[in-house]
């Protein structure tokens, strides 16, 4: 059974990309067109657009946008390439974390630089494959969601943890995707939602989508998951990925990895949901991984009132690394991956 | 070394009880007199005043009010006594956690009860009781911060949650107060400070009052304590309490039990810092400590605004409990209680 979400997070119209802006929600919906490659850094920088899949996406775009306006600069394919490759070094300078921002604008420049055509060729074809790129995203998810959802007991309780749902990507979610296909065969099951402190990206987005979706959604505070596991009112929980080491440690979230302790703690299934593009067969570890540090301001500063007196420090890390001996399994559109993940990753990458 | 805080949290002054009222912390800096026995009763449900023993002297002042009061209507030593239980049981219905409410409602109670004369006599030994437990309670967490700087190392990082410190109590603090004990042998020591949401009492008042008293503090939200203690940035973790079993169980804020299973997992030591009045012999466990759930606007709402959208469910438990095999040990004024906790329970509240 399918199920189609009423959120379109970004799409590709007429030579701009629309996005909803996902600073306003859940108190104001709005949509913002992006006309030009250095309003496409600023959007991704400034969260307009967040999530590792939808961030891809947005990096896609982004060399859609950078194609049209170079071109009006040069006609010559050796200059237009120099261009726009200088604009894809910058916008994938945006956020350092999610790899399927590098691993998009790599596959636009992959066909920039293999098309063997006039300027107006390779915008056409960057173009043509940023939409693409945006097409397979919602069926990748729904290949996940289908995997994914076989992990879901009837009437199951999942806890997530910031929002890799329908705004994180195109718009079927991959965290959130699974929720979704679990929810078409099984009405009863419902979500809790960590607030995910600082940004709040579960308390604003998650609980706006669900609830746009009629899914039944507990908003809970972060540090009161491991209240629940212990009273069994949590029977898994899934998350999304911002990049993936090769022996399946996973880059999330600030907070997955407490997350993740408390499940083992209690033992209950903790499940990665992330598509192949987030995996970074680079790297060996998430040792490897760079984390992002954000401005204090998201700590100290909730609805533009500060929350704390001056004179205090502040660390804010974006994202923190869960090692792969707390995951259970990694739900990928080639399936669930289960460890030994070397492994397992490896042959799902050779696969593709 | 002694140090002495510059916050004096509640404090009977000519027939009144003066508080920092810290629902305005850290913005504003403002004192409340309580008058009577309601408004007493009302200070403590709407957390004017929080913090286990804090609570318990507000509500040994709420007695000595409620006898005031009496005294105006009867002149009957049976009539009096009956009128003072009857706002006894009002008063420790305010909040139902922590145990220190009952016991300085109890130890008031018996002084009114035995003590064999007039009603004006029973009024003036029930305030110059409330008095006595309030100057006590500073010295008792002086010497629990004695007894804790012992277990602290030279430069040490302390993490804590919630707020167990001098807005916790009369003056000085039970977690808090280790950490100012400790501060004042060594001023290298640093803490980290939980947000320690809902309610924010990390932002709010622990930094509050260890910047105020020039200790190096650092604000982290809740759900990063892990990837803190993965660094090996953290070196042990105090927190206060609010209803310790018999057999070492510890009630305290919601999210400390999320802060011991992530502090166990990278053996960090995990130490709950509470006066004897914090146990309660009566019961066994964990599992029969009353949790308080709190309203739904605490989770959903901070400075005045929403942060999520209409439809989501909430629970908002306040407090969890920690199983004794997590803690490393409990400071009290009688010394450092170790594993097996049943055992030295008893010792010390024999001793006692």
């Amino acid at each position: 059974m399918e199920f189609t979400s009423k959120i379109k997070t970004i799409e590709w119209i007429e030579n701009t990309s629309r996005m909803i802006d996902q600073t306003q929600l859940p108190h104001r919906f709005t949509t913002v067109d992006i006309l030009t490659c250095d309003d496409m850094y600023s959007a991704i920088k400034n969260m307009i657009v967040r999530g590792a899949p939808a961030i891809g996406i947005a990096g896609a775009h982004g060399i859609s946008l950078a194609a049209i306006e170079i071109a009006k600069i040069t006609n010559d394919v050796n200059e237009f390439l120099k261009l726009l490759t200088q604009k894809a070094e910058y916008l994938k300078s945006a956020r350092p974390t999610a790899v399927n921002l590098m691993w998009a604008i790599d596959k636009q420049m992959q066909i920039a630089t293999s098309t063997l055509s006039t300027v107006s060729g390779i915008v056409n074809a960057v173009i043509k494959n940023g939409k693409k790129m945006e097409l397979d995203d919602i069926e990748i998810n729904k290949k996940m969601g289908n995997f994914g959802a076989q992990i879901v007991p009837k009437g199951a309780t999942i806890l997530t943890h910031c929002n890799a749902g329908a705004l994180a990507t195109v718009g079927y979610g991959t965290a959130l995707g699974v929720v979704r296909s679990a929810y078409a065969k099984d009405p009863t099951i419902k979500v809790f939602a960590n607030e995910t402190r600082p940004r709040q990206q579960g308390a604003r987005l998650t609980t706006f989508e669900l609830t746009t979706d009629g899914i039944d959604t507990t908003l809970i505070t972060d540090a009161m998951c491991s209240y629940f596991m212990k009273k069994k009112m949590i029977d898994l929980v899934i998350v999304g990925a911002d990049r993936i080491a090769s022996n399946g440690d996973t880059a999330n979230k600030i907070g997955t990895y407490t997350v993740a302790i408390c499940a083992k703690h209690h033992n209950i299934p903790f499940y990665i949901a992330a598509p192949l593009s987030t995996i970074d067969p680079n790297i060996k570890s998430g040792e490897e991984i760079t984390i992002e540090e954000r401005s204090c301001e998201e700590v100290t500063t909730i609805n533009n009132e500060k929350i704390c007196p001056e004179g205090v420090k502040i660390i804010n890390p974006s994202f923190d690394i869960t090692p792969n001996e707390l995951i259970s399994g990694i739900i990928t559109e080639a399936g669930i991956l289960r460890p030994n993940y070397q492994t397992s990753i490896a042959e799902a990458l050779s696969i593709k």
